[in-house]
């Protein structure tokens, strides 16, 4: 009984986990999170349209859903100012950064990251045989000219540039990314991931002409919108490029309730206006209580902040282990220097509160040997 | 500007769509279907206690589903009589397809299924470069000696049966299967699609041992469950061939709402038993209709039933045609001599009223030049 024979690609891959959830923290601790505050999750909720919508759906949840996402994606296009033929919708950015990176990568192509940026991006390309090239991140800013100029010298099949970024929170503006954009080189395609482009000021996304064939844009339903739980991401690209998901992609693979709950939230701006309003309202505060202990918040344009702690990564990971410990669910950047920050997502004055008491003995704990 | 370079396979690969949705159809006839018995969804939908369970979760959609599966995973395995090492849930049967393709198949590599079985498992072949062999059905089943051979003889990586079958209906004993399974070829894994074994008898559904390496079977929530736009898909094998879906696996990938709608629908086993029931009653009365039009209903282990329409795929393609037409989502198999039937779902009562009453024109339609 032999069983199965694994290609090599398949053998060489680790049986990774990009993210450990905060379920399986909690079984290990024995006792569930006081504050949800680690994956910048919307503790604010979606729009209660969006509930009311996956609420009627799941009724209906006996069909599968339209394959073709016809109303979000009609939707979508008229709120990106494209056309339909350059609209994708999927199983979140997760699902849609599997697909490109199968669509573009065979064994042995390089595709270009910073250090320290999404982990899930990077777990894609090594799925697909992919040869990574990761730059430092410069000032706690992903790098844009060292990730340009190492795509060139290794002539990259992707480049993957998170505005705003995850984990640092930083961003730049549409002008910088524009720029960036006319620097693409030949046959390097730019993944903008614009997961919480929501939370960022008014001038940070981009103009991209929709059927540029440099670069593909992904947004999600996860964060401004509150539906992480959902799975609805979409991407914005060249017509070509969009109809060559098609190749790959599950065509079936969509919530029908997701759906419905996704072209409700996008109805309600106001909700969004609301959350992002929010958001602003809570970093302010995780700031101010991050300073009274003598962290730094670095700046962001996201729904979350990093922590400056101080020192170095040991000593974040302890703080980090600390806060877990007391019931806090945070999470923190996995790579030198940017680890020596923690990274607190926005949460309800319920959270904060329950954060700035957990943090003097998180602190006092880790500075002790 | 070059834009996207595509490796050879995707290039190679048609824009597929595998079913065209009914919803589709729908906008093309600029009017909804009367009855929606083409897709072998469960028309009787999922257990109350399901779909309250889906919109409690609802409101809790903020939050990442739970990436082990842990609270479904351990309800499947005491309902499987195995270890929660054996299980692996994932985005419907179809995403899980996808996913074993790609652990087993690289370009090359060879595969064998029947010819007219799942299209969207051949798609999935096609789409990691696996080069597919095709044996005939017989009599209106798999055939499973000629399966086993053509296996040995091309040395397949992976075997596909549907058990009970879809498009046909028909199914074998759980003898059958088992004397199946000692007869797989040495390093071909047998994937054991058991999206209908609800419907089946009792005695339908072989023993494996779980950790039999040769087989991986597939089961969904989809169909008996009533839960088709929600993509709950598992399957129970070897607990090494299990792991090595954590390779490659969308880890965040399931709708937080479905799971729990998952959970729920499995408590709900008389719900289930009512539904089977149902499904009985509707085929009974789908096959009565057909005899009273001289078409024969193929016997049934399933919730549709394949009604011979007692002349060639043209004939049988025309009354499909015409039953569209009028208002009757159903479908047909696509390979001859299968396609001398179409395939129609269970219904309510008023589906099955609706059925009857188009029938008899769409046969008078498609018996005329």
């Amino acid at each position: 009984m032999t069983g199965p024979r694994y290609p090599a690609l398949i053998q060489s891959l680790p049986e990774t986990v990009p993210f450990v959830g905060p379920e399986v923290q909690e079984r290990t601790l024995g006792r569930p999170f006081r504050a949800r505050i680690g994956a910048n999750e919307s503790v604010f909720g979606p729009s209660p349209e969006a509930i009311a919508a996956m609420q009627a759906e799941s009724a209906e949840i006996w069909k599968y859903a339209d394959p073709t996402n016809h109303d979000l994606k009609h939707a979508l296009a008229a709120d990106m100012g494209c056309s339909t033929d350059n609209i994708i919708v999927g199983e979140g950015i997760d699902g849609l950064l599997g697909y490109i990176v199968r669509l573009l990568v065979e064994q042995g192509d390089t595709v270009v990251t910073s250090d320290g940026a999404y982990p899930t991006f990077n777990y894609h390309v090594a799925g697909f045989g992919g040869v990574l090239h990761k730059v430092p991140y410069k000032d706690d800013h992903e790098d844009i000219d060292a990730l340009l100029s190492k795509a060139a010298e290794v002539n990259a099949k992707l480049v993957y540039l998170a505005n705003p970024d995850n984990p640092m929170g930083t961003w730049y503006d549409a002008a910088h990314i524009e720029k960036a954009l006319d620097q693409i080189p030949d046959g390097t395609v730019l993944v903008l991931d614009e997961a919480y482009i929501e939370f960022a000021p008014a001038g940070t996304a981009p103009k991209i002409d929709p059927e540029d064939p440099r670069v593909i844009r992904f947004r999600t339903f996860s964060k401004g919108y509150g539906m992480a739980g959902a799975r609805v991401g979409y991407a914005c690209g060249a017509s070509a490029l969009i109809r060559a998901f098609d190749k790959v992609r599950n065509h079936f693979g969509m919530n029908r309730a997701a759906q419905a709950g996704a072209l409700a939230a996008l109805g309600d701006q106001a909700w969004l206006q609301e959350v992002v309003s929010k958001v602003s309202s809570a970093r302010n505060e995780i700031a101010k209580i991050a300073a009274g202990h003598g962290l730094t918040a670095l700046p962001s344009a996201t729904n979350f902040v990093a922590l400056d702690c101080g020192k170095d990564g040991d000593y974040a990971r302890a703080v980090l282990a600390a806060l877990v410990e007391s019931g806090i669910f945070v999470r923190m950047p996995f790579v030198a220097p940017q680890d020596r920050c923690i990274r607190v997502s926005a949460g309800k004055p319920e959270d904060i509160a329950a954060f700035a008491e957990a943090l003097p003995a998180a602190l006092d704990r880790a500075s002790k040997p």
